[in-house]
């Protein structure tokens, strides 16, 4: 049987080894793995969340309310805007697949950074769009603009902080380069690991609302998988002015979200104190990494997120060292499928940490 | 800002109103509501699902194990085939979702039924696809011949039981006729209420393992938001030959179950002695609506499924009937969008039923 052309050159995403998998391959006991690849919080979500979902589990058999009224008045009032403004994803992962069905297609373009989160292009791909790559690791605005006034691209996407290095984009350096972009081109700022940059250094954190309030061709994302701990349950979001949240929904699955999921997500921003202590955590941990990747004279990339990317020298190979590392229970990310001799690794509870320095140790 | 052409003409797609929608528009309370507009399962799932679930609440904060092994080999065991002929969706709508984006594209033609599941024609105007649709309101394979002749479409689709009608095609009609198609065609067998059709009739049972066995361009699709009880957890599931399974999954995003789902799902297969019940409780209980039709002197047509439609004569308004049981608190599905004047009715609980008559009869 034919199939749409534009299929096949696809490749599939590569996800984080789920600990499933490696108890079935590696025959390794459940609790003695540490799965340190996904950037899942290692302190899950808050515990009203978990007895407001088994409150309503008699309610698995209902389809969700698709008008999310609970979760977009709760968002609303997080960021500010209004309820039109909103549109919710199976991950914002989904949000991104309804803009480029919306936006790309045969032949569009799609503008996105050397490195960075791997669905653009498999979604892009999927409708047949071109990708245009920038040269450098990190985001460099003046190499966006020069690719954008040669290829007039129909999106853009900005991934701050980026996904999978952890650096970030100053807001303000964003905002400028947006300004010169046409309105006609669509500029996705995913901001899935937003809430680590805003903690960190309020340089680095954009305000959706102040975004589209300035912008009529900007979605900016975000997610309750990471910081909010719901990784599981597919929950995220996209942020735009009306018109662009109306040709979205034209192409959103009715019931996309579940209905437990609705109730998770609404319920987590009930307790932002709980978000902020696991972040707090979260630097904490981190400089620990800094400080060990230092000992080993190994690179570490400044990160705005709950990841460290540890740049390994030429005579260590990424792949090798997170098979090791595999074989003895501990997942992490090797980053060589994006062309990057590195590892990637979630910052986890200090225990999980402890392991990871322990295992890693004699690797590197 | 400018979007994809094909998304002008799509209308989106008109679910049952949720009781939240009804408590918040008419002010009644929630208590006082029955909704018999989504063919859920008025008994919900299984107990045991829900001890599941609630057994496995830490996990939602990790990412899904997206090779759902375990919800795979309890599907492969039910259907006896094997896990490369599978794939899970979020709904079986996400599965005609992918199929969609896999085989048609701008200026594919679609068939299907004249009265049939909204979202056929919702995804295929994604993707700028042409709909072409029989006459009569049952499936008639001789005219989805000529009309397959005329048009040699990518896809053709077969809803068996239909919904919104609740009708059902015979197993050996539909295969005498998947014999006459050729094999670049992709036909896609929606047997989302097959549970009730078996169990009402062996002539309507569809078997996936037989059809895929027999064909190499068939695809079947079944779900858990009927029988099993899980409407609010979006998890159905398309059966076909490899090839077509691992085109699918090109399209498939990354993680598209939720954690929960997939136990659920898994879960609801192992207590088969609750579906079947439940199943046994919906034709006692449609027997009560075919008597009470009758009575009325109402055409009611002959159901396969967990529903029934009862057709109005003229001087009877299904929109302005649908609209005062809401008002009274009673949600069913108003069929003119469909070009039907009639309503569709869920088959609830024998109170649910008995709540239905009383306040029907009047407005009968």
């Amino acid at each position: 049987m034919n199939f749409n052309a534009a299929l096949e050159n696809i490749k599939s995403y590569e996800a984080g080894k789920p600990i499933e998998l490696v108890v079935r391959e590696y025959g390794i006991d459940k609790d003695q793995i540490v799965k340190l690849a996904s950037n899942e919080n290692p302190f899950g979500c808050s515990p009203k969340v978990k007895e407001a979902v088994c409150a309503i589990i008699d309610n698995m058999a209902l389809y969700p309310d698709d008008s999310m009224v609970k979760l977009k008045t709760a968002l609303s009032d997080k960021y500010k805007i209004q309820a039109n403004e909103l549109i919710i994803g199976a991950g914002s992962d989904q949000v991104i697949e309804f803009a480029i069905h919306a936006k790309a297609h045969e032949g569009s373009k799609v503008l996105m950074n050397s490195v960075t989160f791997a669905m653009y292009e498999i979604y892009a791909k999927q409708v047949g769009a071109e990708i245009i790559r920038t040269a450098s690791r990190e985001h460099k605005m003046e190499e966006f603009y020069a690719l954008y006034q040669e290829h007039k691209p129909s999106i853009i996407f900005l991934c701050t902080p980026n996904n999978p290095t952890g650096d970030g984009l100053k807001a303000s350096e964003m905002v400028a380069f947006i300004e010169k972009i046409d309105s006609n081109t669509l500029v996705i700022v995913d901001g899935a690991y937003m809430e680590y940059a805003c903690f960190k250094d309020p340089a680095y954190a954009v305000d959706p609302c102040d975004l589209i309030a300035k912008f009529n061709n900007v979605l900016f994302l975000g997610t309750f998988s990471k910081a909010y701990g719901l990784g599981g349950m597919r929950v995220g979001y996209g942020i735009a002015q009306d018109h662009i949240i109306k040709t979205l929904y034209k192409v959103r699955p009715p019931f996309n979200i579940t209905t437990l999921s609705l109730e998770a997500a609404s319920v987590a921003l009930e307790d932002e104190a709980f978000v902020q202590e696991c972040i707090r955590h979260n630097f904490e941990e981190m400089g620990r990494y800094e400080e060990f990747a230092r000992a080993k004279g190994i690179d570490v990339i400044q990160s705005y997120t709950n990841f460290v990317t540890l740049s390994l020298p030429e005579e260590k190979n990424s792949s090798k060292i997170a098979q090791e590392l595999l074989k003895k229970g501990m997942i992490v990310r090797d980053l060589s499928s994006y062309g990057l001799n590195a590892i990637r690794v979630t910052i986890g509870t200090s225990i999980q940490n402890d392991r990871f320095f322990e295992l890693t140790d004699p690797l590197l």
